[in-house]
């Protein structure tokens, strides 16, 4: 899988994900548009892509549910969200990601929190609004423990709690910042949601307990490497590569993996996540050779 | 019912919503902290109340399903988000509510902005996990519709609908505000959350679609008169019924229903609304009174 390919299939998954963006009526259209340019702002779309190659893995022969697609794009509301909210001023303060303005930068800091809010409650009003149409109850239940997935690697004990610690130890000067600290933050900032995508996809798929379980543990190898490879990216990345200065965590006193392990076993640990993540998914008595191109790719990439 | 009888019912509300909270893990202290501060700063618990005692009414003799308690929980974890997130400095810039620090206040910005995103998020995993329970079919499509419910009622065309027109006139000085930008502001800013929480406890207690269509209207009437209530005490009310000055709406250039109405036009709205709301409520064969009687009190209060 190359860089091409990728981009076409993030064009399959928006044409998607762009089916299920809101309308807006006659007074939400201040709203609406910063919903929809932020989701619309780009994207790798990679967490609805591991999503639906997970479901195709387990279900091979089974058409794409319609529940199926109200995930994918539910997954990237949230993932959206947690953008819009990261670029606020009082977060990272970005005012451009991927090119573009972020939302508070073209609509103002209010609406940088409005969109982003909008868009979490979004997710969960496409969950629901598919799951009312669910007349077979073995798929409603699939469906009900996929949401309950999705919502707890979202929360305080996914997203919003590695995010949290971030900025936590990032206002106390990340002076007691520990590697089981990076770890808990890579883990749930990162690795949650994708996680949540192999296992949504494995469980609308019909997958047992144990499969969803190799899912997650392959989520969370390939978010660490993902994170790792970053912290590593930071130091020898160039500037056309990265889109900013080589070199920021360590100007700014970020500690990274690389400032507990070094840059060589940092390297290692890159690798031996990704062959953990590979290693699971060829174990598996299915077809996930989509999974790990994917994840091959995420692993290699240099930017 | 008097401020006392509330205060009891509020408290006997708490039980329930407390034994929902997060507890803090290893590495969440600080997020977890910041969302149970923010739930346990105080408040009327009005929704709530109201979910339960719709609930009664159209399941008299029914007990209390664990279900339907989530959802209360649920409902409180919203509407405390949108305090949390309206506090803000980008937003309305408090301090203090209910005599206590907010929690951007409390916590710092970017802790105000995640509290808000933590509770949001975690009133749909309360519900996730109480939906996986279910083993009655019949009562799982109950719970399908009410999360259907309340999560629209809490989005783009309900409560953040509301807030966000509310905020972008402000923004353009409310020069362009007509009376219809009010309603629409008042209908999801305040009545949507209502609406949905008489609507989920009728939902959940069996009640069909005509009588969930009628606790809707009862619940947009109620909170219609709430606000307008709120546009005159902004007037009437003194410095220590309000717990600020009067006459800020004025001061600041917001416009308000007196605005458009003038005082006496705006006093018989409150009134017309408010019975319309008691005759829907008292024309369903069912024990309302409980129900009634909380109408009453918001519709009566000094402050």
């Amino acid at each position: 899988m190359n860089k091409e390919d990728l981009q076409k299939r993030a064009e399959e998954i928006n044409r998607i994900l762009y089916a299920f963006l809101p309308e807006a009526g006659a007074f939400d259209e201040r709203i609406v548009s910063a919903m929809n340019y932020s989701v619309q702002a780009g994207g790798k779309r990679i967490r609805p892509m591991l999503m639906q190659d997970s479901f195709h893995a387990f279900a091979e022969e089974q058409d794409e549910p319609k529940i199926l697609q109200a995930f994918m794009a539910a997954m990237e509301c949230i993932h959206t969200y947690s953008l819009c909210h990261d670029d606020l001023p009082a977060m990272d303060n970005d005012e451009y990601r991927r090119g573009n303005l972020t939302t508070h930068a073209k609509f103002g800091e209010a609406f940088g929190i409005l969109a982003g809010d909008g868009l979490l409650n979004y997710a969960y009003e496409i969950i629901s609004e598919e799951m009312t149409h669910l007349d077979d109850p073995e798929l409603l239940k699939k469906a009900v423990n996929a949401y309950c997935v999705l919502a707890e690697k979202a929360g305080f004990r996914g997203m919003v709690g590695g995010q949290s610690l971030d900025v936590y130890l990032d206002q106390t000067g990340d002076a007691d910042t520990k590697q089981e600290h990076l770890e808990y933050i890579y883990e749930n900032k990162t690795s949650a949601l994708l996680e949540a995508s192999l296992m949504i996809g494995a469980i609308l798929a019909g997958a047992d307990e144990k499969e969803v379980r190799t899912m997650e543990m392959i989520g969370k190898n390939v978010g660490m490497a993902f994170q790792i490879r970053d912290d590593i990216l930071d130091l020898t990345g160039t500037l056309e590569e990265l889109g900013k200065p080589a070199g920021s965590d360590e100007r700014n006193g970020k500690k990274t993996y690389v400032t507990f392990l070094g840059m060589e076993k940092a390297n290692e640990e890159v690798i031996r996540r990704s062959e953990e993540a590979r290693i699971l998914a060829n174990e598996l008595p299915y077809n996930t050779e989509a999974l790990t191109d994917i994840i091959t790719y995420l692993m290699d990439r240099d930017s």
